[in-house]
């Protein structure tokens, strides 16, 4: 009989997070401050986020334990399922096994509210009433929204003006889940007031929200910050996703010879590679990792590996990572997700060593991979996963032309119930490829601070 | 340790839809033809439906065994989870145990598709091309949408018009699955034309889509029609979900005491409770049945049991069942698969026989327990399943005032990510409740026609 998919039960759920830094071979570069070019230490973090997050930060043991109260909340989705794409696979007519793991079984949606609900777990621990955050498209807001819900914490949630108007219904849902949104810049902070003072009508952007969400939390006492991307900490509590599909694909009998994930910022990818590529690491195995990102915010395939700041106005620590300059605005793809200048330096370290292989992809292209799925597998994919699904369905291909039964799994991670427009575009002809912004990069790429 | 979720293998699959008709203590009454008053024919059905599925309409068998292709396609969201509310008990404070089904893990968001993948395979088989139907709020046309992309069909969508245009999402769901939508009424049909005529500004109703779309297939050899809800045929392929809650209740060694679900047409609340309430009517349970409806559409609580027609129009054969007469228009609440002015005959017959119990509620209520289901569940209800969620928080509040641990188990029919305009009138203060209708449902049911 057909299996389609595997699942476990909840006593199988991963107790530990799975910490890559104690399998690499030479170390990931520390974070260094942006004037003395010292390495920075946890004090340095301690306004913005509980010391339980700075020390997983840091952290350089295999497995950190997941707090019981953070698995009773991962039980309400998890272990989320592996699917074999039996259908996709006759439409492609290949002989490759493609597999994908199913983030979007979270009541957010995607693999977000893996590391939202740890995080506001451990800032409720710390004793702190309140959050502050930043959201583009709102996929991480409406995660950290529903976190908050469930452990009692208040949030506010400063959101890219122009999202705000053009996606209402993310805005609804933290709002369903007692979140406070606001259209950043807003007047509510030294970062916002300067921003409106020189351009009332100001869009607003993602390096905007984060300086005022940062702000907001670093005055106050019994306000953090939460980030939903790039950290270390925050890649590990994605690890519960691929601990899960190691299990699943064994119970499938099968082990992948290629894992694929979108990356933006890089923890739904890590969240399912990190775990097999310890398999890479330190167990001999040779299979290959592939990332799929965006041509109109080509990080990795273009960017410089070097030490930049993670916001737009310069006001983080210095990470090195691959980055296409700090002030650098990507055109507006649809894959809000992966409209980030730089990447998790986790991510980088390994790119750079050439554990990953990076590949860009067109958004046409991307929906076109996407559409394909919807009508074969069912589920409709978000923007920034469609990515993934390129990649997916072109190594399918490239299986069937090398007549080879390869084994493909790749993180599917979330559905783009709450992205249709996206669709309406596409379908209608009117979904723009945007060209390598060539000239945009230098530009930014000039930025990049100058490391001794 | 806690348990959240009750799964099952695809091997646990039903293989049988279960019948009710087998173990009713007297049949449900048969549809007559409108002019003569007399039983019709499977004769009369032919130009819309296929043989095998007009077969399933009159058929007294207890079971029928689901073919092998719809389970094949079940398997992409089957089974479905069993959920044990513990995070809502806790903030009920409630002794109650309280489980629902959670029919939202279908990629279409609902129950639907569990009718919708039958009724597009047997078209398919009986060399039928192509099939029409009618939505208003969209669930319906976007299940069916994704059926026919699984088995090969092409779809003509009659989308309410006011609908189509306060619903682009819904819209573009049914077309990324390959649907062509219009918005009714439409120039393409004798009925459609005979509106415009009157009112070239007619926003459409459910009434004259059903009307279209039915026009539409009976004149085509081709071309077949599809129902969503109310026949027998499609409260049976609901069944799946009851079947598999009762090995999920057994997994979790408990029984309910009460089975609760929404009501519109009937084919959710169906779907879960008939394989229950054959262990009432034949096994000597006791279990209580409690069906929510929404107070602007009381078709059981306030509608007579007599026949009637199944469309505005007039023009199906009469069924007996519950009806506010069928020229009713429902106030705009939106739960938008409750808006229907009948009831299914089988729903009918059991409330008519004191096996189910109805209940009405406004819609501030429904969304209210809505919004405390998302904040400690998280998962975000669709407008109709909010109604069975008040209905088991208030079940759950009577056992606390009772001091007794009941069981409770509802229908988690479909989710709300594309509702949530709904979320954003009931938190701004803005969602109205119509008060019954009192005056256009008197108006209504002196419609209703006389049979001797």
């Amino acid at each position: 009989m057909t299996q389609y998919k595997y699942l476990l039960d909840e006593k199988d759920l991963p107790t530990r997070w799975y910490n890559v830094m104690a399998d690499l071979p030479s170390p990931v570069p520390p974070p260094i401050h942006p004037v003395t070019h010292e390495p920075i230490g946890p004090e340095a973090l301690a306004p913005l986020f509980p010391m339980a997050l700075i020390q997983q930060e840091v952290s350089t043991d295999r497995y950190i334990d997941i707090p019981d109260e953070v698995l009773e909340a991962y039980k309400l989705y998890r272990p989320s399922p592996l699917h074999r794409a039996h259908r996709l696979e006759r439409a492609l007519d290949t002989p490759a096994h493609i597999y994908y793991k199913y983030e979007g079984v979270s009541p957010a949606g995607s693999h977000k509210p893996n590391t939202a609900l740890a995080q506001a777990y451990y800032n409720k621990q710390a004793g702190i009433n309140k959050l502050t955050t930043e959201t583009g498209a709102g996929q991480w807001g409406s995660a950290l929204a529903m976190g908050c819900a469930f452990f009692g914490l208040e949030l506010k949630v400063y959101m890219v003006k122009v999202s705000y108007h053009q996606k209402p219904y993310r805005r609804v849902m933290m709002e369903t889940w007692g979140a406070q949104v606001v259209a950043s810049p807003t007047s509510d902070t030294h970062a916002g007031r300067a921003i409106l003072e020189q351009d009332p009508e100001s869009p607003g952007s993602l390096g905007i929200a984060i300086s005022e969400a940062s702000e907001d939390a670093a005055t106050k006492d019994d306000t953090n910050y939460s980030l939903g991307s790039v950290l270390n900490h925050v890649l590990l509590h994605q690890t519960v996703v691929g601990q899960e599909a190691m299990k699943q694909m064994e119970m499938a009998g099968d082990y992948p010879d290629v894992v694929i994930g979108c990356i933006g910022g890089g923890s739904n990818y890590a969240g399912l590679c990190l775990p097999f590529m310890r398999d890479r690491l330190v167990g001999g195995k040779s299979t290959r990792f592939v990332a799929a990102e965006p041509e109109a915010c080509p990080t990795v395939t273009r960017g410089e590996y070097a030490y930049d700041f993670g916001d737009t106005a310069g006001t983080t620590p210095l990470m090195q990572m691959h980055t296409l300059g700090h002030t650098f605005v990507p055109p507006g793809i649809h894959a809000g997700g992966l409209r980030y200048h730089g990447m998790a330096p986790i991510i980088s370290k390994l790119c750079a060593d050439g554990h990953i292989e990076a590949r860009a992809y067109h958004q046409n292209a991307a929906f076109q991979a996407a559409l394909q799925f919807a009508r074969s597998e069912g589920i409709i994919p978000a923007p920034e996963t469609a990515h993934a699904i390129r990649a997916a369905v072109d190594e399918a291909l490239a299986a069937r032309e090398a007549g080879e039964q390869r084994v493909i799994l790749f993180n599917f991670s979330g559905h783009g119930l709450l992205d249709l427009a996206a669709y309406e575009a596409f379908l209608t002809g009117k979904l723009e490829d945007y060209a390598y912004p060539a000239e945009m990069v230098k530009e930014a790429m000039a930025g990049i601070p100058k490391i001794d």
